[in-house]
């Protein structure tokens, strides 16, 4: 495990992330100060950002956070990041709309409200926006240069944006025969766009190796050697979601799962406003949403297992199509305890989902989107998401990014330009 | 001209569109009350909505304003919607960012301050939707049913998603060969889209045809009979502005020119601004930006006439390829009085400049996008535009509406999944 050995140009005790106060491990709780470091040198569990809060007060916190800048650096004062973070330069993703879903919540006969927050509105377009914005401030605090990933889509349109804005130097790896639309996406930034010569599990094989050799020094991988920070990006969706609802929890919330990071962070970031105060303690379910083609977690789930047993995926939600989830045991433990379930839908589903939701609330959504409200309408129908409950669905990406699920859409009619064609089409 | 005798089925003495009193001749001041008609019946001049803002105190004003939602409704007291507008279904687009473009500066030798006004961050990613959402509100208090209009990209989005939210029908007539990328766009909103077999023309003389015929009874097409409303949506831009920037004015705005209205727009929202005491009463120069290809506003510029001679247009920047601008005049004049200019760049370097802001600001603009910051770039170049002053350039669109333009863009290497070959690339 080469994560101990990455070499920082920065010693940690000069960094300032705020109100980060040291690494800890998930796992066996061992402690370490910050660092580009992501495994524990104990137990090789996962290693988490431990936080200081302890001399907030809550009116003056909610105060400076409703104060705060339209974008994820309201939440400062509980991320990974310097005070006056809103000032350097970033993409500052968040504060995306949580729209209010009447027509949709028609159509699927949710009685006690239901949301879409929809992270479609985010610099690139992906919820990816906000953990790489995260990623980048701890590159920033920790030295390095040149911002880096593995990716095959959002990831690499997010890190190429971020670099740009923030003067990094960039350079993303991606299998070398992806499709020419998604690379024009990631290249547009004129970073380094890196075709490897391999499928994508060769591409993070070759990360990996770059991150524990010199020729990586100065590197942040935002999604390897700097995780613990990139991650945290996803509790700004829990922090939005309730202040948007008039710091309140949902009742139930929807959320896609991919590595499982964004939903364990969900949690984690419901959690601290109760803790804070800035929410009332009261229950609220976390139910994941994944493809069938890529259901590891839905699967255990259903089997009542603790752990996940990889899958090959075969999905057209290429974007949660994440084989062996290394979140998956935490996401199984939040939805139990929380109540919730994980569920699964098929590409079709996604793609009726899909419509579904652009027809009723006019927000086109990415495949990803299709899995929750595609599992949102299921778990309704079959009883086990209750439609009386104030419920939120997360659309993480843009369809834009996603045409070919939705390409069979096309003219209703065609006529010749005159109102006798016009009616003999029965339009008028 | 059948724009008088179009049916309403709201008596127009019911409407309530807030401070809009009534609707006012831009070329002979005839006023008429407010109601779905666009030109004057006494010059067939074009009708602009008048406003009675008298009783508003500078101060408590900029208060309601600053307390406002984070979209175009907070300025709600200055278009014509009811005060509640923000309680009614719509995409509520705006509040998009102010990117303070420093490395674009820095490129562009720009000392005074660069911002770049971001509208891909909106619902459907474009400006279009301010529009929409303000000739949808129309439509509403009109008594209207169907959401229409005829388009050949952005607009068709921004009212099927619209519609969809609001619980309108949609028709939207395109022409029937419409790139099949275009279509799925348009279509996914699961309104009528109808293809007309002709060409854009026979599209627009067909909806003409339609608005003077009882099957159009009940149909608001946004930008036909609904045209006085919907081009309101366009000052928000300017409000958007001021407020971001503290409530000052900027001293340069460089503005896409494709029928001209959201440039005039801008001009008005301004001048309003000074009006009411929202900003002080200083000079701003306004400049206007076009396509080589389809440069009718920047010739009769350059040749110092007063009207404009049509063109045939031949661009990339497809969404501001209108031959006969109507509000063509109006921006020569705006660009004169103000002491701007109206100036074009060729395909190469609006493909050139997309590429710039992409990696200089990591936004990824749409080749409306890459005509503002080209000329902006060339008006610099050329003396015109003072690099020394506070300069606000529009992005009015995502570069994801259209990739072809930078389809040549891409991967920087190729290499082995391994270090050596990583080193012989010259990566390290």
């Amino acid at each position: 495990m080469a994560a101990q050995t990455v070499a920082s140009t920065t010693d940690s005790r000069t960094v300032d992330l705020g109100p980060a106060a040291a690494l800890s491990c998930r796992e066996c709780g061992h402690r370490v100060p910050l660092g580009p470091v992501f495994a524990c040198e104990e137990c090789f569990g996962p290693l988490e950002i431990a936080y200081d809060f302890s001399a907030y007060d809550t009116e003056e916190l909610r105060k400076r956070i409703e104060a705060g800048p339209s974008n994820i650096w309201r939440y400062a004062p509980l991320l990974p990041v310097p005070a006056d973070v809103a000032t350097k330069p970033n993409i500052n993703p968040g504060w995306t709309k949580l729209v209010k879903a009447d027509n949709l919540a028609r159509e699927l006969g949710v009685t006690g409200g239901l949301y879409v927050k929809d992270d479609s509105g985010n610099p690139t377009h992906s919820f990816k926006d906000r953990v790489v914005a995260q990623a980048l401030e701890a590159a920033r605090a920790f030295g390095f240069t040149t911002l880096s990933c593995s990716s095959t889509g959002n990831l690499a349109g997010a890190v190429g944006a971020a670099a740009a804005r923030a003067g990094f130097r960039s350079c993303v790896f991606i299998p070398h025969d992806l499709e020419q639309g998604k690379v024009v996406m990631a290249a547009v930034y004129g970073g380094e766009l890196v075709g490897i010569e391999g499928n994508y599990d060769d591409v993070n094989r070759f990360c990996s190796e770059l991150i524990g050799d010199p020729a990586g020094e100065g590197w942040g991988f935002v999604n390897v050697n700097l995780r613990p920070y990139y991650a945290e990006g996803s509790k700004t969706l829990a922090y939005e979601i309730c202040e948007q609802l008039g710091w309140k929890l949902p009742d139930q919330l929807v959320v896609p799962i991919a590595s499982g990071s964004q939903l364990t962070k969900i949690d984690k970031g419901l959690q601290e406003l109760i803790r804070l105060g800035l929410v009332e303690d009261k229950p609220y379910k976390i139910f994941g949403a994944q493809a069938e083609g890529c259901s590891p977690v839905s699967v255990a789930y259903k089997a009542g297992h603790d752990v996940v047993r990889p899958q090959k995926p075969n999905t057209i939600a290429k974007s949660l199509a994440i084989g062996n989830p290394a979140d998956g045991p935490y996401v199984l433990d939040i939805a139990r305890r929380t109540g919730g379930a994980v569920e699964d839908v098929n590409d079709e589903q996604i793609v009726d989902a899909i419509k579904l939701l652009a027809r009723t609330e006019g927000i086109f959504a990415e495949t990803a989107g299709g899995v929750t409200v595609g599992v949102t309408k299921k778990l309704i129908e079959d009883g086990v998401l209750d439609p009386s409950l104030t419920t939120v669905v997360l659309n993480t990406g843009d369809g834009l990014k996603t045409l070919d699920a939705v390409a069979g859409t096309g003219l209703t009619a065609t006529i010749r330009p005159n109102l006798e064609s016009f009616r003999e089409a029965g339009l008028a």
